[in-house]
C-alpha cells in the first residue's frame, strides 16, 4: 500500500478535473425541470465506475431516478464492500448569495482550508464524497492492491426521499449482499481531529397547508373577522414547541433513547468550544431544548424545524391581503428507537387537532427515515478507525451526528449488515447552503484513506 | 337633472369603453417594472379630466408618482367640491386565480351582478369609482348642470401608502381649498340596500425581518442547538393575540374608542347574515376579538394581520435548511384616536423586545394613516345621503368601514373640510383579490348619484 500517496500525487489533477465534469452538471433532483441533467450525471457515474476497474456497471431504471450499480468480485470467498452514494444534489437556492456559480467549481482558499476548497454544489455532498471512493477503486484495481470484492450503489434521490431505493434493495437482496456498507456522506470534527460518525438520526418531513376563506381578501374589510390563514400558521407551528422548547406533539418522547450520564459525560469529552461556534455563525446565543448541550441537542434529541414557510403577498412593496392558503415545510430529526413512519403518524392527528374552526389543515407527509447507530465494537467501525490512525497519525474519536441518511436503517433491515460512515467533510462546508465546498485536501484524504478500511477490513474478516 | 338617465343611456357603451381603456394599463405602483404604466395613465387622468370639461389640468410631478389636479372655476362665491381618487392599482398576484387576464377587462354576469361586471384589476378599486365622477362631470358642463366650482386630485401612489400626497396638499392649500372632499373608494351593502361609509380604519404596515445564523444552515447538522429564524418569527407573531385575539402589544388599546351599548346596538341593525357570510368565504366559522360581533371586529375595533411571510425553502419538493432570514409583512387596522405613527412605534418597539437571544429583528416601517369618522349632521353626508335617496328610492345606512383610506385624515387636517365617502362597489367584488370585478349597473348607478350630491350640497350650503 506504500503507492497510494504517490499515485494521488502523480494523478492530483486529473482527479480534480475529473470531479469538476460531474459536479457541472446540475443534478437537481427536486426540481423536475433538471431531469435531463439527472439523467445525464447517472450516465457519468455509470462510465466513472467502468473506467475505475468494475467488470459490470448497470444503470438500473426505477420509478424515479435511476439507480448506477457495479461491482467487482474477485473472490467469492472474500469480504464484500458495498459502497452507497448519491449522485444528485440539492437546489442550489438562494442563488444569489453564492459568490461564484453554483454549477462552475472553483477552487477558494479558505481560513479551515489554506490549500484550497472547491466550491459548488454538491463539491462535498454527496458529488465529492463518491468520487473518493470511485478514484480509491482505481487505485486499487491498477496497482492490484484490491483485497476484495467490491459493489457499488449510487443513487439519484437522496435530497427527495430515496423514494425508489427501498423497493431497489427489496428486489436485489442477493445482488447487493454484502458484509459492510461503506458510506461518505457525513462529517468530521477538523482536519486535525478525524472522527467518525457512529450514529445519525432519523427524519420525517412534512408539507402543511392551511386554507382560511376560499379566496384572497382585503384585510381592511375582512381583518379581524376572519382566522387568515397564516396568523393561524404562525399560531400552530409556535405551539408545538413549549417555553422550554419540548416539541408538545403527545406520544413524540415516547421511545426516546435516553443515554446515561455517562455516556453523555463521553460525548462532552469532544473538543467543542461554544463561543468558536456563535462567532462562526455570527449569533449571539445558541437556543435549544433545556436540559442539553449544544452537541447533545444537534445529535442525541429529536428537534422540530421549518424549512420553509409562504403564504400572502411576498413581492416588493405592501399588499393589505388575507390570503386564502398559507403553507410551511416542517421536518423533524429522530434519535434511535423513534420510528418515522409512526413520528409522522402523530405529527399529522396532532397538527390537524389544533387547527382552529375557520380553516381546514391538510398535512403532506414528503419522506423520512430511521436514525441509525453503528457498533463500536464492529469489524467494520474497528477497519475505519485503523484507517484514519494510519493516514491522519491519530484515532478518530466516534461522534453522533445530527443529520439524516434515512436510507442506512432499512440497509440493515433488508440486507443485514452494518454500516460505517467515513466522512471527511467539515460541518463548515456549507453543505445544503450557498457556497457548498469540500477541501482539496480532505478530497485527497478521503482517496488516501479508503484503501486502507479495505485491507484492515479483509484482514479483521479472517 | 331630468336628462341625466337619458344621458346614460345615450352613452353607455362609451362610458364603458373609455374606462376599459383605462383599466388595460397595468398601473402597478409596488412594482417598480410597471413604472412607465404608471406615468401613462396619470396622462389618460389628464386628458379624460380635460374632455369632460376641466379648464385647467396639470400633471404635477412629486418625488413619486405625479398627482393629476384639475379645476373647473365657475363662481368664487359657490362652494367647491374637491374630488380625490387614485390611478394606481395593486398587483394582481396570484395571478393563476384570475378566470381572465387581470388587465383585459371583460364582462361577466354574477350572481349579485346579474346585468354584468366588469372584471379586471382595478375595475373597481379606484379606476372605475373613479371615472364615474369624471364622467358625471362630463354630464353636467355637457348640459349647463355644473352647479358649483369642482376639483380634481388623482393621485398614482395610494396603494403604496400615498408618499407624495401629504407633501402635494401642504404645499398646494390654497389652490385645493374647497368645502367638501368627495372620494368614491368605498363600497355598499348591496345593490338593493345603499349606504355611505362614515368611518373608516386607520392603518399601520410594517415590514419585518428575523435574522438567525450568518448563512443558510444544513436542518440536520444544526437542528435544534441554533434559533430558527422561521421558528422564532411564528412564535413572536403567535404571540401578538393571547388566547381571546386581544393584541398584546402594550398600550395598543390605549386611545381605542369605546363606543357605547346604544351605538353598538345601532350597528347591530344593519341587515346581515352570519351563514350567508359564511358561505360566502366557504369558511365553517368566523373567527376574531371574543366579546365583539363580526360587524363590530371590521369595523370599530383594531387589528392585526399578517399580510405574507416567507423564509427557507419554498419551492417543490424538500430542502432541509435552517434559513439564515426569514421575513413578515405584517398591517394593523386602527380606529378613530388611534395614531398610526405612535402605534408602529409601539409595535416596532415590542416586537424587538420579544426576540430572543440567538437572533437580530428589523422592523420597517412602510406606511399607515389615521382613521377617520364623518359626522352624519355635516352637510356634506346629509347631500349625499339625499343623492342616493333619489337614485335608489331609499335612503342610505350610515356604517363603518374596515377598510382604510390613509390620506383623508391628513385632508381633514390640512384642508379642514370633512370627506364624504359615496363608494358604489360590494365588499364581494373581490377588490386586492383575483378576479377584482364591479357591477355595470353599479358604475352607471355612480354617474348617476353624483350629480345630485353636487345639486343638493350646493343648495344645502346657501
Amino acid at each position: 500500500m506504500n503507492t497510494i500517496k504517490s499515485y494521488i500525487a502523480q494523478n492530483k489533477e486529473r482527479f480534480l478535473n475529473e470531479l469538476f465534469d460531474l459536479i457541472k452538471i446540475p443534478s437537481i433532483s427536486a426540481d423536475s425541470s433538471y431531469k435531463n441533467d439527472v439523467l445525464k450525471t447517472a450516465e457519468i457515474i455509470k462510465e466513472s465506475l467502468e473506467k475505475a476497474g468494475c467488470d459490470t456497471v448497470e444503470v438500473c431504471q426505477t420509478e424515479g431516478y435511476p439507480i448506477v450499480y457495479g461491482e467487482k468480485i474477485i473472490d467469492k470467498e472474500l469480504p464484500t464492500v458495498l459502497v452507497y452514494g448519491h449522485y444528485d444534489v440539492q437546489p442550489p437556492d438562494p442563488i444569489d448569495l453564492w459568490t461564484s456559480p453554483p454549477f462552475e467549481p472553483v477552487i477558494k482558499k479558505t481560513d479551515k482550508h489554506p490549500e484550497g476548497a472547491i466550491f459548488a454544489r454538491g463539491a462535498c455532498d454527496d458529488k465529492g464524497q463518491l468520487f473518493m471512493h470511485v478514484k480509491a477503486l482505481e487505485f486499487m484495481t491498477a496497482n492490484n492492491q484490491l483485497p476484495c470484492n467490491v459493489k457499488f450503489m449510487i443513487e439519484g434521490e437522496e435530497e427527495v426521499g430515496s423514494k425508489s431505493l427501498g423497493t431497489f434493495v427489496k428486489n436485489n437482496q442477493a445482488r447487493l449482499a454484502n458484509d459492510v456498507i461503506l458510506i461518505s456522506d457525513t462529517g468530521m470534527i477538523a482536519n486535525d481531529t478525524p472522527s467518525i460518525t457512529t450514529g445519525i438520526r432519523g427524519l420525517s418531513y412534512v408539507e402543511v397547508e392551511v386554507t382560511g376563506p376560499n379566496r384572497d381578501l382585503h384585510s381592511g374589510l375582512y381583518g379581524g373577522a376572519v382566522a387568515n390563514p397564516i396568523n393561524i400558521l404562525t399560531k400552530m407551528i409556535a405551539s408545538l414547541h413549549d417555553e422550554n422548547n419540548h416539541i408538545t406533539i403527545p406520544g413524540f418522547y415516547d421511545k426516546v433513547e435516553e443515554l446515561s450520564r455517562e455516556e453523555r459525560d463521553e460525548m462532552a469529552k469532544a473538543p467543542f468550544s461554544l463561543e468558536a461556534y456563535q462567532n462562526a455563525l455570527a449569533i449571539e446565543s445558541v437556543y435549544g431544548e433545556k436540559g442539553y448541550t449544544t452537541n447533545e441537542r444537534n445529535s442525541i434529541r429529536p428537534t422540530l424545524d421549518v424549512n420553509g414557510i409562504w403564504g400572502g403577498y411576498i413581492g416588493e412593496g405592501a399588499k393589505t391581503v388575507i390570503p386564502s392558503k398559507a403553507y410551511a415545510k416542517i421536518s423533524m430529526r429522530l434519535v434511535p428507537n423513534q420510528d418515522w413512519a409512526e413520528i409522522t403518524t402523530l405529527f399529522k392527528s396532532h397538527f390537524e387537532s389544533i387547527a382552529p374552526k375557520g380553516v381546514k389543515v391538510e398535512v403532506k407527509p414528503h419522506h423520512g427515515g430511521n436514525g441509525y447507530v453503528t457498533p463500536l465494537n464492529s469489524i467494520g467501525y474497528q477497519a475505519a478507525s485503523k484507517a484514519y490512525a494510519e493516514t491522519f497519525g491519530k484515532t478518530p474519536i466516534p461522534q453522533r451526528s445530527g443529520g439524516s441518511i434515512p436510507i442506512v436503517a432499512l440497509f440493515e433491515e433488508e440486507l443485514k449488515s452494518k454500516t460505517i460512515l467515513m466522512g471527511f467533510g467539515l460541518d463548515s462546508d456549507a453543505i445544503h447552503s450557498p457556497n457548498e465546498h469540500f477541501g482539496v485536501w480532505n478530497y485527497l484524504k478521503g482517496i488516501e484513506t479508503i484503501p486502507y478500511f479495505y485491507k484492515h477490513f479483509t484482514e479483521l474478516s479472517k
